[in-house]
Order: C-alpha cells, then structure tokens, then sequence
C-alpha cells in the first residue's frame, strides 16, 4: 500500500476488519515496515489468531495492550511505540476499536450512551492527542510537502450510520441511537482535527467499511472483511490533501454529514 | 405565538434566551396557558429575575428544579408536570439548557467531553424519554392530524458550531470542540427522535438562534437576545410536518448539517 514502508497502527486488531487489516498489510507487494496490532488483551483467547499471525510476521507485528476507555493504556502504549519508531515516527494511525448497542430511543440506557461514547469518540480522541508527537515525527521525518497516508494520518472508521443526512433512509431498519450520536462525533471530531492540525500536514478522514459481515455487522451483511478492507486500504492509499476532514466509503464514495 | 393556549416548559429559563423566551411568551397577545420555568436553584440568586417575572403571572409561570444533568432532578419535574397539565399534556418541551467549553482538540480535557456532553446530550434526551408520555397526552388532547408546536413538539437549542458541513469555516474562530460535538449529537438526535416517533405526531427540531448577546456568546456577538427569541418563536409558530426533523436558524433559514 506504500511507496516506502511505513509505520501504522491499528487498535481493535484482534478481530473483524481491524484483524483483516492487519493480514493485508502484512501480506501486501509493498509491506508496512512496523505494524502496531493493538487489542484490549494480547494473552486472552480473543486474540489468538492475532499473535499467531504476529509469530508468522516477528520482525514487523507488534501486539500492544490498548483499552479505548482507558487513558492510561493509550499512553502507555504512546510511549511504548514512541520508543519503537524514534524519529522516524508513526506514519498511519487507523482508529478502528469500536462498539455497538442497537437500541431505540425508548430502549437506550444512560449506560449505552456513556460506554458507546467512550470507546467510539473519547477513546479515538484520546488516541489522537496522545499519538500526536509521533505523527508529528513522521511528518519531520517524510520532509515532502502535501499530505499523504504514508506521511502522516488518522484514519477513523466511523459508520454510514453517523450520518445525518441519512437518518430518515436508515433509522428504521438501525435505529442504534447511541452508535449513532458516538459515529456522527467520530466525524465532528475528525472534521475539527482536519482544521486544527491541516498546518501540521497531518491528514485526516473518515471511512464507512460498508456493511461487513464481522461479529458487529452480523450475518446478514453486504460484504465480508476481506473485501471491504481491500477496498478501504485502496481509499487510504489514494488520499491526499484533498481528502483532508472528508468522510468516505470503502470504494472512495463521499459519504454525506 | 399559539392559536389555542398551549403548556410549554422550558430548561435553562433563568438567564440568557431561556429567560427571554419566557418573557416573550408570558407578554405574547395570545399566551401560553402554563409555562414551566425550569432551572438549577429557584431559590438561589442567579434565579432572582425568572422568580421576580414569575410573581407577576402566578397563574401561568411556576418555576421548577431541574438540572440537565441529574436524571432524578429530571424524572421529579416529569412528574410534577404531569400532575399540573393532566390529560391536557405538554404542547412544547424547549430543551434551551447548555453549556459551552471553548477548547481546541489541544486544550480539550476528558473532563470538557463529559460535562459538555452530560449537560447537552445525556439532557435533553433524557428530557425527551421523560416528558413522553405528557407530549403523547398532548397530542391526544389535541387530536387534529398534522404535526405543530400547539399540538406536541420538542426545540432543542443547538448551534451552527454543531455544523458538519460548516467547519472549515468557522473553526478558527471558534474551536469549541467538545460543544460542537455535543451539538451535532444533539442534532442526530433529534433526527432520530424524529424518525422514530414520526408515527406518534410529535414534531422534533433543532434551532441554531445565532450569535446572541448572553454570557455564553459573549459581548461579541451579532444580535441581542430579544431579537433571537423573537425570531426563535416566530420559526417555533410556522413548524409543520414539513419540518418534522429540521435544523433551521432564528429566521428560519435551513443549516446544514
Ligand atoms: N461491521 C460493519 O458492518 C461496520 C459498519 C460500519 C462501521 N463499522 C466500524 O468498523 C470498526 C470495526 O468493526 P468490526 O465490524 O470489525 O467490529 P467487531 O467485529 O465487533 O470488532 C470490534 C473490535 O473493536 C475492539 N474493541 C471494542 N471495544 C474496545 C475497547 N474499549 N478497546 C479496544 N478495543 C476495543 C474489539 O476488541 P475485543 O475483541 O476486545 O472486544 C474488536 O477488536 C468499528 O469502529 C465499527 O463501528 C463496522
Ligand atoms: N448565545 C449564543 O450565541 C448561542 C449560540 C448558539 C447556541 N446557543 C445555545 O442556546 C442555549 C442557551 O444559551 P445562552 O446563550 O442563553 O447561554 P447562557 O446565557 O450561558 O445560559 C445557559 C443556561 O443554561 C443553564 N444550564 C446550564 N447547565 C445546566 C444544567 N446542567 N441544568 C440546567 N440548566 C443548565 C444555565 O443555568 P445556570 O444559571 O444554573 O448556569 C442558564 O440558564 C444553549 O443551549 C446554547 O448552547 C447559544
């Protein structure tokens, strides 16, 4: 996916795209140089097929406990990757953890709310400001103008869900209200992050992976990881600074707010 | 601003545009039959001039506890509403409470995110899965078809800093990032609310009432708060079905989102 191997990190890596992501980076033509496979437990069975994935790649896969909900886990493993990449710096951030409740207005607890909003918008918040010295690095080390996901991005996987504009065409079939409101605040905070650091040449977007059969998608889903993650590695390698603060889908499709 | 006199309650109605709609409401040709001031401490000093406006319409205006962000507070003025407007209902729930940190994504704490999103989102959709068994009495009550303000509706306050679309020109000047996030959750959630309870003839919208002159726009500001809710009220008058999910400004104008 890049011109020169780069450094990328992923967070929910263990399973579902983030997993799928991980297995076509490695296995692509032009391969990442390190890749940091975050998951909640390294040791746990949830994330065996990650490790024996890493154990197939040692040189390039780290795996790395990282919690969204959890600042402390976010700097540690800040820090812990900062002493990896030095000045080379973190080259591609991918915030793909993420939740679902599905409830209803009627349905949805002040507790969906609250933990959907954690792992969907504080934890890539956090992620972002806590990485932002290594993507900073990455910029310093690349030394070109423009923007690019070799030099230096975010890439938040939000939903066609968090779209506004789409309410009224999807609300019946997913209502998922607290998804939602944390999707559609992935994408402001994404947008404003594009404004505020665009001087830093630091790219920024939104992706919609499609609707993918994973635990999360369910079975009755359009597509499976391994298509929608071609499609979306397709989309990020093609970004530039055009795309800074857009919101696209797994074919490079503008989504709308 | 009603062809029938209609129950209203209003939250954040002791300062700013929360107390100047209740002034404009209470001094309207045709007036409100009750009106629910609500606010965080009707004894304490910062609720002097609603208590004061209160005295002179003892008939209509009754001032009440409510603190957006405690859902007891929430659930005691429900029921306390419910008791006073009977099987007459509540016409109109103004979600008007708000509060506003000004932080870029740098200056932004865990802390901004939480309060911001508690008192802006957590309360007004809190108001709304409370209050909706008195709006649903309402529109009993009133038993025309269509969708009105005189018949059952909820206005929430949001802001054109909850634009999407509207971000790369108004960051620099407004960073704001954990209050544009929890408006534009606001305003999917109002979307949704919308979808969802379509069926039941209760009108959802979101008003952005400009720049105003309060403590939290500011002496900077474009117009003064008797210009915005004039303008607000006019709007809140003129919604149908049409707008049923709408986000328009003080002069009716559409935003987008
Ligand atoms: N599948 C779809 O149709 C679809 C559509 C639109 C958007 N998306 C988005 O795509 C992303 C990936 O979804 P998916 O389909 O792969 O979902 P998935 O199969 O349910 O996997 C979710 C991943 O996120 C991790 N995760 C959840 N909470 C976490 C936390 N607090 N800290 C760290 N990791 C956490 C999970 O780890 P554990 O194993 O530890 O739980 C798991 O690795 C999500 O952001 C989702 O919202 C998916
Ligand atoms: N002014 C503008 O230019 C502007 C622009 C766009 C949108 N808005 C929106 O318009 C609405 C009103 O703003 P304003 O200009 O009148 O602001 P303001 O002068 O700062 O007044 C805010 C009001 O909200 C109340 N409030 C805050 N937190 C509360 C809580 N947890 N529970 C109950 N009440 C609470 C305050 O009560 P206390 O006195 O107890 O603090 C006060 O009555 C807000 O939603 C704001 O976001 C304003």
């Amino acid at each position: 996916m890049a011109a020169q191997p780069v450094n990328v990190l992923i967070t929910g890596a263990n399973r579902g795209l983030g997993l799928e992501m991980v297995k076509q980076m490695v296995e692509a033509p032009c391969p990442v140089r390190k890749l940091f496979a975050c998951c909640r437990d390294p040791h746990g069975p949830r994330a065996e097929a990650l490790q024996a994935l890493a154990k197939k790649h040692p040189g390039i896969i780290s795996v790395i406990r990282l919690d969204a909900t959890d600042l402390c886990s976010i700097k540690d493993s800040a820090q812990l990757v900062g002493s990896m990449v030095g000045t080379g710096g973190l080259n591609l951030l991918i915030n793909n953890a993420g939740m679902m409740a599905k409830g209803t207005l009627r349905d949805t607890t002040p507790e969906d709310m609250q933990s959907t909003f954690n792992t969907n918008v504080m934890g890539p918040m956090n992620m972002i400001k806590e990485f932002l010295p290594h993507l900073r690095a990455a910029v310093q080390a690349n030394g070109k103008p423009g923007m690019s996901c070799n030099k230096a991005a975010v890439i938040s996987i939000s939903s066609v869900l968090g779209s506004l504009d789409l309410v009224k065409q999807t609300y019946a079939l997913f209502p998922a209200i607290s998804y939602r409101i944390s999707k559609t605040s992935l994408n402001m905070l994404t947008a404003c992050a594009a404004e505020e650091l665009k001087e830093d040449g630091i790219l920024f977007s939104v992706l919609h992976p499609g609707w993918v059969r994973t635990d999360m998608g369910g079975d009755a889903g359009e597509i499976d990881a391994p298509e929608s993650v071609q499609g979306m590695l397709r989309v990020i390698a093609s970004l530039t600074e055009q795309h800074n603060g857009a919101f696209l889908d797994y074919k490079g499709k503008p989504v709308p707010w």
